[in-house]
């Protein structure tokens, strides 16, 4: 069972066959940046006719069980997160909600501060709001998950000590091996594994080692060096792969509508667009070569199978539904 | 199995517990008359809260497979369901999210023509919209329920001609019992029954013979009669009973926001409000008083299980999820 921690493509059938030809069992796929609930539900709606515009090769999953049944039939499945509290606006009800249309993850807070928590650009970071472990109570409730991969420290820790249920950082790699604001500190993935929550390896060049020009073996260096200091239960993919996107996209994500001007990111005034991805991870298909990068620093079929995906889907068993 | 095809109470943990005390296994609720999606989504917002809150009385059903459940732990289950498409507003990609949300019966007009029909209040009644049948198709799919009780006569005939799925008169009575403009004429019960639809006897003082002072040997003669013509299988109860509601929601009924005057609908300026109920229905606490009124016109231990609320679950049965 492959499974991927994060990807938001510009969807088409050609890269839905590219799931099915990489092996991909399973996609967490954003479905919104900024969207309020109505523009959230308007990419719902898109999603629902690709589920029946491409239904030989891809379905929408809400729990680990359809993921099975998905792989059964030779589909790809499709679960659904929000990489900002948008889409719920300033309404707790609307988390129930999201829950039923299959929001399985949510990020308190994507680069800046939100209703909820800060996020990882901001200057300074008090931690969880008033509504924030609302909000965390009721997601642990529903079974969302808490998605930390773009908010700041402190933050990131709060919500681990304060949700009952793990959380997850998605999609980022280690601070210590590539200095990125994105990628985290050594206490905060402590934090989020420590409860049993999951962190998926990012293969966006910004949070890798040498960034376009990372080696294969270079990044499942690192993952072999984290499993090693959490062990192997705790790790996962999430490629953050962006396929076919146009660079307007990567601007809506640093932008969207809170500022009038341009806000760079990750990126800069001389480099403002998505950075080329390293040549041996490119699109979904070359999924096989990051089990060949693993079984190269030495993982043994069980290691490989965990990291690859065993891992995430047995967290999405004991997460995506009411807490028993 | 003991189903009611419509209320829309001023819900409250009273009414809750007098369904128990009524037996009433199930209740087809409306939670949108002139409401929008985001206003219609808030209203399930609330229904959540009450499920949360009332836990040992109630819960939402989405199958007749809930509604059997909730039956064995004690619980009434609740359906959704919309008086008019605004829920949908002008985009279909909505029916499916509506649906996932647990809609299960939508009106494609109330009194007044709509983007699909026209309403039982309109002076002519061209027939089904383009829209309107694009819409039936898209419900057929999913699973959701055509409901014509507000509608005109030719768009109550078209819609049961074109639905590949069967279609229901959730609250109604016959207009050769009491001649009522929401009373339905023969042919257009023919047209619904004839393709397995449904009818839902109202208890609605406007619909009944005599007004408040119907009798129960009355309405139950009237259900023995149709019964007689149509057969059985076709009928149960939709008393469209409105519990504890102020006149302010009678009124939001017939006037919504489609005009900025007064329209009485069913009422006078001399009879605004909501009519009195007769003494023999007055609550959801009543309803063995329509079985024991059923047994006295001379129908068996089948036959009150049947129009009780039996047909509702069968026709629950076939008609809320996708087509096979």
């Amino acid at each position: 069972m492959w499974i991927d921690g994060l990807q938001y493509c510009n969807w088409s059938r050609g890269i839905f066959e590219q799931m099915r030809a990489g092996g991909v069992d399973a996609v967490h796929v954003t479905i919104a940046y900024h969207e309020m609930f109505r523009e959230t539900v308007l990419q719902i709606e898109r999603w629902n006719r690709y589920f029946e515009d491409h239904s030989d090769l891809i379905c929408h999953a809400k729990t680990a069980a359809d993921i099975g049944e998905a792989k059964a039939a030779g589909r790809t499945a499709i679960v659904f997160g929000a990489q900002n509290p948008s889409p719920m606006e300033d309404d707790i009800g609307l988390i129930e909600i999201l829950h039923t249309l299959g929001l399985r993850f949510m990020q308190l807070t994507y680069n800046n501060q939100s209703l909820l928590a800060t996020g990882c650009y901001e200057a300074e970071d008090p931690g969880l709001t008033r509504m924030g472990r609302e909000v965390i109570a009721e997601m642990n409730r529903v079974g969302m998950v808490v998605d930390m991969s773009h908010s700041a420290d402190r933050s990131t820790i709060d919500a681990a000590e304060h949700s009952v249920r793990p959380i997850a950082i998605t999609h980022a790699n280690p601070h210590v091996w590539h200095a990125a604001r994105r990628n985290k500190a050594p206490e905060v993935i402590d934090a989020v594994v420590s409860g049993g929550g999951m962190m998926g390896f990012s293969l966006y060049p910004h949070h890798l080692a040498g960034g376009s020009d990372c080696t294969l073996d270079s990044f499942c260096g690192m993952v072999a060096d984290m499993v090693e200091t959490h062990g192997l239960a705790h790790f996962g993919i999430g490629s953050d792969l962006c396929q076919d996107q146009p660079d307007s996209v990567v601007e809506w994500m640093r932008v969207g509508r809170w500022t009038k001007r341009i806000d760079y990111g990750e990126g800069s005034a001389a480099a403002p667009g998505f950075p080329p991805q390293p040549d041996w991870f490119r699109s979904n298909a070359d999924f096989p070569r990051l089990a060949e990068g693993l079984r190269a620093v030495g993982f043994d079929a069980t290691g490989v199978a965990a990291l690859m995906g065993g891992n995430w889907l047995d967290f999405f068993d004991k997460n995506f539904g009411p807490a028993t």
